[in-house]
C-alpha cells in the first residue's frame, strides 16, 4: 500500500489540505476547526495509517532530527566507542546519528558533507582531515551548527573537543625517565593533524628536558596492518639499543605488540611499552600494557552536549569553545623498571 | 551565499526553467537547445557556483546512491570491520553508506528504517533484530532491495548472508573432545536469533554425540561489561569440573579472558578455551586462543555484491538467496591439551 498524503486524506473527506494539515499537526484548537472535523480526520488516519513523511516534515520545518557524524575509521575501536556513546546520548535527547568514515580522505569528506546537507542534518560532528576548512566555513556561514573532535583545524573558528595530547606523551615519557630509562624510541603515523604534532611535541619536550635523544619512526597511514607491522619490525632491529617505546596511537600499539611477540622481544625487561589508548588488547596482553586513556565517556558528553546547546539555542554568536580534556595514564605492567636495566 | 536554485538562474538569464535543466542534465543537444544558449548557462554557472541539490535530483532520478547499514553495535569490532570493509567497497562502486546501531532493539530498528526511507536510500543492509519482520516485508513489497546478514529472519523472504553457525560450534566442541576434554562449558547470550540458536545447537549435538554432558551459562544481552563479567565468575567457580569452555561470541570471550585474568585461571593446564570471533586480543593474549573466525572480507564482499546487482538489475522477482559461509578454527595455544590433563 501506497503511504497516503495530506493531499489524499484532503480529497478523500472533501476538506482543504490546509485544515487537514492543522489538524495532524496539533493545531486545530488554536486554528479553531471543530471538534466533529477534528475527529473525522482523526478516525480517518487510524484506520488508513497516514505516516508523516519526515523528510517532508523537515523540509517544512528545518528540522530533521538527524546528526552526521563523520570518523576517521569506524574499524579503528577509538572511534567506534566514540561512535556509540555519542549514538546513545543523542538517541536518549530524540536525535537519531548517522555516521561514515572519512579514511581521513579530504575529497571522500567533501562528499560526505555535500550528502549529509543534501539529507538535511541538523548538525555535523567531524573528526576533521586537513583540506576541508573551506567546506567547514561554508557550513558555519549558513549556520550549521559543527562540532570537531579528536582534532581541530587552526584557521577554523567553531567548537572542538579535544585531549590534551601534549601533556599526555610528555607525560608518559617522564613516567619511563624517572624510572631510569634512557633510550626511548616514539613510533607513530605521520602527520601534520594536531592530535599528532602534539603528541610528538610532547615526547621530544620530555626528552629535550632530560638530555636524551629522541629516536622516532614515523609510519605512513594504512589500514593494511602489514604496512604498519613491517617500519616497526625494521626499527626494532636496528635501533638495538632502545629500553623504551611509546606508541603514538592505538593502532600502531597493537601492531608493536605483534612484532614484540614474533621478535621474542621480552616486556618490560629487553623493552618498557607504552601506548596511546587503552582497551582490551593492553589490558589483556602479558604483561598488562601501560596506556594513555582517552576520557571517551567524557569525549562523546561533551561532544553531544555541546551540539545540542547550539541547536537548541536560538543565539547563534557565541563564542566558541576549546574543550581539551585530560587524560589518566594507566600505569600496568609492561612500563616498571627491572633490576637488570638500572 | 545561498546556493542559486534552478528557478535562480533561469530567472536570471530569462530563459525558461525547462531549459535550464535540461542544458545542466546534459540534454541541450538531445533538446536541441542553441550553443550559444548552452554556454550563456554553463558559463554563470561557473560564476556562481550552482551545485546540484542531490536530494531533489534523488526525488527526480529515484536514486540516491545512499545504502543504509544497520548493524547491531558499531562498538563491537565484528559489526565495525564488517561495516568498514562494505563502506569501502560500495565507495568504490559510486555508493555512500550511511549506518547505525540498532541495539538490537526492535522499536529504534522501525524509527531507523523510516528514518533511512524518508531520508531515500537506494537499498538496505540489515543485521536484523527479531519483531522487524513486518517492516522489511512493507519495504520489500514496495521494491526496495533488503539484505540480512549475520543473522535472518525466518519468515522474510530475503537474501541474506551468514556464516555457518551450527558447523563452527560443532567443529569447536569436536577439536576438544578429540583432544581428551571431557566437561566442556558453553557460555554464551541466551538469544532467540537464528545465528546464536544454531551455536547452541552445534555445541549440543558435539556433545551428545560423545555421550558428554552439556554445561551451559546464558548471559542476558548488555552493553556493560560488569553484566557479563559477573554470571561468567559465577559460572566458573561453581563448575570446579569445567577442563574447556567456548565462549560463544567475541564480546562472552573477552569478558571470558578478563575473568580467567583475575581469578588466577591457568590456560589451558586448569582451563582449555575457545573462542567465537577472532581479533587483536584473542590473537595477542598469552596463551593465543583458539578462535572460530568468521570471513569478514568475504562476507562483506557478498553483502555488497548481492546488494548492488539488486540495485543494478532491472527485474525484481529473482528467488532471494541464501549466501551460507565457512569459518576457520584457528588453533592456537589456549585449547592444546596438556600432560596434566589427559
Amino acid at each position: 500500500m501506497k503511504k497516503l498524503s495530506i493531499v489524499d486524506i484532503a480529497n478523500h473527506l472533501n476538506v482543504s489540505k490546509t485544515t487537514v494539515s492543522f489538524i495532524l499537526n496539533g493545531r486545530a484548537q488554536e486554528k479553531r476547526i471543530g471538534k466533529e472535523l477534528v475527529e473525522r480526520v482523526q478516525k480517518f488516519v487510524d484506520e488508513v495509517g497516514y505516516k508523516p513523511n519526515s523528510l517532508a516534515k523537515s523540509l517544512r520545518t528545518g528540522k530533521s532530527n538527524i546528526i552526521g557524524l563523520m570518523v576517521e575509521d569506524i574499524s579503528n575501536p577509538f572511534f567506534a566507542s566514540i561512535a556509540r556513546l555519542i549514538e546513545d546520548r543523542a538517541y536518549k535527547n530524540g536525535y537519531k546519528i548517522i555516521y561514515c568514515s572519512t579514511d581521513n580522505d579530504t575529497l571522500k569528506t567533501q562528499e560526505l558533507i555535500n550528502m549529509f546537507r543534501d539529507r538535511h542534518v541538523d548538525g555535523y560532528i567531524i573528526a576533521p582531515p586537513e583540506g576541508i576548512e573551506g567546506d567547514i566555513d561554508e557550513l558555519l556561514k549558513d549556520g550549521m551548527p559543527v562540532v570537531l573532535f579528536d582534532r581541530h583545524l587552526p584557521n577554523v573558528l567553531t567548537d572542538y573537543v579535544e585531549i590534551d595530547n601534549l601533556y599526555s606523551t610528555y607525560n608518559a615519557a617522564r613516567h619511563l625517565i624517572q624510572q631510569g630509562y634512557k633510550n626511548i624510541g616514539f613510533v607513530t603515523f605521520s602527520s601534520s593533524q594536531t592530535q599528532m604534532t602534539a603528541r610528538m611535541k610532547g615526547y621530544k619536550d620530555a626528552l629535550k628536558e632530560s638530555g636524551l635523544k629522541p629516536i622516532i619512526q614515523e609510519i605512513v597511514f594504512n589500514q593494511n596492518e602489514e604496512f604498519i607491522i613491517k617500519p616497526i619490525t625494521t626499527f626494532l632491529k636496528k635501533h638495538k639499543e632502545l629500553d623504551a617505546v611509546i606508541f603514538g596511537t592505538n593502532h600502531v600499539g597493537t601492531c608493536g605488540l605483534k612484532v614484540i611477540n614474533s621478535m621474542g622481544i621480552k616486556v618490560p625487561e629487553d623493552l618498557a611499552v607504552v601506548s596511546f589508548d587503552d582497551y582490551d588488547v593492553f589490558q589483556l596482553f602479558s604483561p598488562s600494557v601501560t596506556a594513555i586513556a582517552q576520557p571517551i565517556e567524557e569525549i562523546a558528553d561533551k561532544v553531544i552536549t555541546v551540539l545540542l546547546n547550539k541547536l537548541n539555542s536560538s543565539v547563534n554568536g557565541k563564542e566558541p569553545q576549546a574543550i581539551v580534556l585530560k587524560t589518566e595514564l594507566n600505569i600496568r605492567d609492561s612500563s616498571k623498571m627491572t633490576a637488570n636495566v638500572i
